[in-house]
């Protein structure tokens, strides 16, 4: 027996509502919220316990929710009126889930390549910078992306949605910029950071060894401590008028030279 | 006499809005808005022509204006309230123009290198990737872009805004898809497009002659007519789960590629 939803005032349409617009009752509860069909199955696929998936009356079937996302999982019927109010985009995929969140923690990522390519990010600022970042992970295949001192929960719909599911399909792991350092040395991953001052072009750099790629965010760059521990500081050559490019394009201008020189292996 | 205006209901401040929200009266008129002194500064040093500047009262004073932007131009105050009703951004720069638009037309590039790199994008859908372009554009100094079938006009508040004035120190034109491949036929650039089918790595292809590097939009990728006239077909390998780069993480990984084979001259 399906229930169904149909009063915006039900404790779980304010679960939802909640969920997707306060960074700290996700922390608090340990649950997100995943939307779209294709971001639910990566979910899904990516080994996240799902708690609960509510669908769209008339976009959607009981039957066929239990075929797509064959789970075991708790499935709740809601009015229109609701899944307007509850859903993040203007699609009408009519599909959301409740999730919940795994600890991004360094201990928690398991890297198995004997020579990992790590993308560090240091406090990166917008939420589609961070999806992009995901997304262009995903495409290299590399073995993490690490977040130093994030300030946003990983699991903000904007950037679920503008990762596109890259979320759940990259080794992911937060921690303080102390903790990434001290993981990458005790690991002898040399640390390659952008940096302006004192650095050598990117291209010059040898990444056919255990590395790691670390990039500040557009308005304050890298911190000082990583400019003390670096291996190398690289830059993109600037050759225009402007002074900086966008995080997420220049993070993949150098993940696919590594890639590149590692003949995308 | 510095003019003043208070009053929301002023038509100036009307048409400020308009100009913002509206891309047909952008058209219509030839009139575009450019918001922050860093980016008004780009569009006068772009011979961008400017019509009015508005200050906000308090944030500037009229003499701060004429030292800024020694330009001769009509220089009007707008109170605190005008200015929260016509400033774009949450940011408090204070000083907002009126400019006139160039004719992005193919007949108007002026492409002065002899081995030219140019990138060709077709219909981008989002403004945001479209001035995260423009910022790759300009750092790589490459001497065009070209819209092909544009879905908006490039003067978007939003495009202004993610190029970081971009958009003013990098030649653009927009044109038909048809026109674009005449011109680089007729100019002996060889075609390099994204397009999965029957492709080679991105980075097995000589960028050193002169090359234009042609992305469609993500949905949709390049129209047919693209396939046909390709020198040769490009693809950037995906290794991960997600079908998909960001657009301007693509395009800036290809034109980086093409830069780092040129030496960056």
């Amino acid at each position: 027996m399906i229930k169904k939803i149909s009063s915006v005032q039900n404790p779980f349409v304010k679960e939802l509502v909640q969920l997707k617009e306060k960074s700290k009752l996700r922390k608090q509860t340990g649950k997100f919220i995943v939307e779209g069909r294709r971001e639910i199955s990566l979910a899904i696929k990516g080994s996240y316990n799902l708690e609960k998936i509510y669908y769209c009356e008339g976009l959607f079937t009981a039957y066929e929710v239990t075929t797509l996302y064959p789970y075991g999982i708790n499935i709740i019927e809601i009015s229109k009126l609701v899944y307007e109010k509850v859903a993040h985009r203007d699609t009408t995929e009519g599909v959301i889930a409740v999730a919940q969140a795994n600890k991004l923690s360094l201990n928690n990522l398991k890297i198995s390549s004997k020579n990992p390519l790590i993308l560090v990010v240091e406090s990166p600022e917008k939420p589609g910078n961070i999806g992009a970042l995901l997304r262009t992970a995903d495409a290299a295949n590399i073995d993490a992306v690490i977040i130093a001192n994030p300030l946003t929960d990983l699991y903000n719909p904007n950037i679920i949605r503008s990762s596109v599911g890259g979320v759940f399909t990259v080794p992911i792991a937060t921690a303080t910029t102390d903790e990434i350092i001290e993981y990458l040395n005790s690991n002898n991953i040399a640390i390659h950071s952008a940096i302006l001052q004192e650095s050598v072009a990117y291209d010059s750099i040898d990444f056919s060894k255990p590395s790691a790629i670390i990039i500040g965010a557009e308005s304050t760059g890298l911190s000082e401590k990583w400019r003390k521990i670096s291996t190398t500081k690289i830059q993109i050559p600037m050759q225009g008028k402007l002074d900086s490019m966008n995080l997420s394009v220049a993070a993949g201008i150098i993940i696919f030279e590594a890639k590149r020189q590692r003949k995308f292996v």
